[in-house]
């Protein structure tokens, strides 16, 4: 049915050979007229939804996954902490939702950039004496997606690129490419923590790139940025690139006990950021739709066109759903403490679990989190010469062991595949034990490594 | 600070100055390189950005809205039916979003296009055996405003054009244009109860005409479309055109009593229909944002194409919070009737409180609407010489007598003004007597019948 157009045959019985007759008039009109002279039901889809595209479900569509019938199904795959029950929200956030509805208040329209009490109620829930902010600095939006999408449109024009990290989270460049705004992926390092490689960044810039985004805590990765690492990525140095404007994605914005976690705009004297967050991963509710824009603008330097530029973008199709948004105070303000550490202490022990047991399997490379909910584990693709990639080899680890990760083919970071340490413990490890089954049943020395020893 | 491009100063004391010293070495490596030599901070906002426009802010914004301290305010200007809290929604819709939150199963990520079990709850509430409709034909959006976001971007490219009824409301205008996407109004005819002049229509359409916008009920106007004049309009009879792709919009589908609606769809032969809808105005939840649209498609002339180009769109920024999702089963089916109809009831005695009255002040020509919650008041200007235009006309009618109607030319049809009929009776019976009282101060004979009187 795909790429043919559709024609409607106008011939038939009864009404249709009336319209049949209306429509042999309709031609000859058309023809004397000719501008109304369209082809009859030639309708095809925009290229900006034919240039939509999502990589996860691109690969992931296209993969033979058939677990085994004598193993229950472990994914490892959904980037949801909520799948599994394990990690609910907080009573007081439900609380908070209830009391929302209750007041009435919050059925009507609010501003397309939000209630301005709930902008203020997140601006002091972030501001911090390094980078301040006032509700003005802030804008509610219909999730993080949602933020993303408000700031890449706001800076970039069709043509511009971005520098997107890689491996990184596919919606990026899903956005940009739907809007003709080209991508380049700057390479991260797993072997120095998936830091970026300033140096590779450096020589993707043009005069066409209009921004630079950083994931931190990052998502696939999991990693934590340091103060020195997000300062040489502000300042272009050691490398001698001009600073872009940043937009930073912080949506896991708490990073395990013993990690440091700093937020960028906190260290940035001049450079310009949009950071996008929302209530998704740290409150543990990404189906509510809440996300936010924080503008860090201490010179003016987006100044108020930038600003004007992301209100009239909101009005769009307006924002995030004010139940939500008149709940927001109470949640940022009364969920305990002890909530926050739980989820954290949850997600680091099953990291930790994750990562010391591949660590010991052969042929596999875990990089340890520092923070987020995920952990990247590098495959030494030339122990295992019956797949040809990431793919072929998650796609038989379902087969064979009912574990499913995804591919980090995804994240367009090919013989990695990434883990989600959301699931139950007694899942992860029992997740682990098959991973550890499967690459030992697959693992072979070798044949360079063979030759060597020969010689 | 507008129009001009932000220079940062580069020299200063202490650490500025290093940073001086850097800023120059950066430059001569910059003119070594050329790639990276770009402006420094020269940030603008995007095309799409700028080209965001909104006609209703831009007027409103631009008029002096400063009322008579003597008289309390009255607005029967916002199209939001919960600000005078004299039409709340019903328990059982307040209900229905508590049991989804304390169901704690509506908290992760939904599907982009809405649960399936959601989506099959509002095809089951709209389906009838001429426009029969399955879970497939559904998807969820955030409010109604992402549905028209998602329907004409994915039938549209930028240089085509749509089709918008005059008077009509601005967001189309709003998205389309932002978009690169043509706007060509299309008259509605008010002494025809708004029905659209089919000619001036076909007038319009070219070959690079891509969907025709109806809005049915209508705002501003409140007017309610016939079978017959569907039948023309779908049909391009009695005219010659071709018919169109069409996207029919029907957020207030409810009409007073004695009125008929009949929904578009069910009178397609083969036009294929979005159907744009929402819980905003019917369940008086705007703010909740949930929205859809109902694909028609029976001789599958959209086909796979078009509906796999809305699914890709959704992918963008996802859809609509999930607890208002997880209650529309319970919000569809388990609102009483005499919800809607106490509802529907009151728009009607509040239209015919307005209408009456307003019928009989010299200079006005207001037309009585079928549904919706609007209303739209003709200004015979030649009889209020003191006034250039409706923006004036509605500008002094706030400085005098404190009671703001949006003029029409926010709808691109000036000398008329819409008033919204939500506010509470006593309040409307209030407004009217000062609309009357400001007519009747400002209104003359017409010079040209004076004339007329001499001869």
């Amino acid at each position: 049915m795909e790429n043919q157009s559709y024609e409607v045959k106008m011939n038939g019985s009864g009404i249709h050979e009336k319209n049949a007759l209306i429509g042999a008039v309709k031609s000859i009109v058309c023809l004397a007229k000719q501008k109304s002279c369209r082809q009859r039901w030639n309708i095809r889809p925009s290229e900006m939804s034919i240039n939509t595209l999502n990589p996860i479900r691109a690969i992931v569509d296209g993969m033979k996954l058939t677990p085994n019938p004598e193993k229950p199904m472990i994914a490892l795959s959904i980037g949801d902490p909520t799948v599994f029950g394990n990690l609910p929200t907080d009573d007081k956030v439900l609380q908070a939702m209830k009391d929302a509805i209750d007041s009435q208040k919050y059925n009507g329209y609010a501003p397309s950039v939000g209630y301005q009490k709930s902008r203020e109620v997140v601006a002091n829930f972030y501001s911090c004496p390094e980078a301040p902010l006032e509700a003005e600095d802030v804008l509610l939006t219909s999730g993080c997606s949602q933020a993303i999408d408000l700031a890449i449109t706001v800076l970039c024009n069709p043509g511009d690129n971005i520098l997107v990290p890689c491996p990184g989270f596919s919606l990026y460049k899903t956005l940009a490419v739907s809007l003709g705004i080209q991508v380049k992926l700057y390479n991260l390092l797993p072997e120095k923590s998936w830091e970026i490689d300033l140096q590779h960044m450096e020589s993707l810039i043009d005069d066409r790139t209009t921004c630079l985004i950083v994931n931190n805590p990052s998502n696939p990765c999991g990693s934590v940025y340091s103060k020195e690492h997000l300062q040489n990525i502000l300042s272009g140095e050691p490398c001698s690139f001009t600073p872009l404007a940043t937009c930073v994605l912080y949506l896991h914005d708490q990073v395990f006990p013993g990690c440091t976690y700093q937020s960028t705009a906190s260290l940035a004297s001049d450079v310009p950021i949009l950071a996008c967050g929302g209530l998704a991963k740290r409150w543990l509710v990404p189906g509510w739709r809440l996300g936010w824009i924080l503008i860090h603008d201490k010179n003016q330097i987006f100044g108020k066109e930038i600003r004007q530029g992301l209100v009239k973008l909101s009005q769009r199709i307006l924002g995030a759903c004010t139940i939500v948004q008149g709940a927001i105070e109470s949640i940022l303000n009364n969920t305990p403490q002890e909530f926050y550490h739980r989820t954290i202490r949850f997600l680091e022990s099953n990291s930790e679990i994750c990562f010391s047991e591949l660590s010991t399997v052969p042929g596999l490379t875990p990089v340890m989190p520092s923070g987020a909910m995920y952990l990247m584990v590098g495959i030494e693709m030339e122990h295992f010469p019956e797949f040809q990639n990431d793919v072929q080899f998650t796609e038989r680890l379902v087969t064979e062991q009912s574990v499913f990760c995804l591919p980090a083919t995804a994240f367009e970071y090919p013989n990695y595949f990434r883990i989600v340490v959301t699931v139950p413990e007694e899942m992860m490890v029992e997740a682990c034990t098959r991973i550890r089954e499967f690459c030992q049943c697959h693992y072979r020395t070798c044949s360079r490594d063979s030759n060597e020893l020969d010689q």
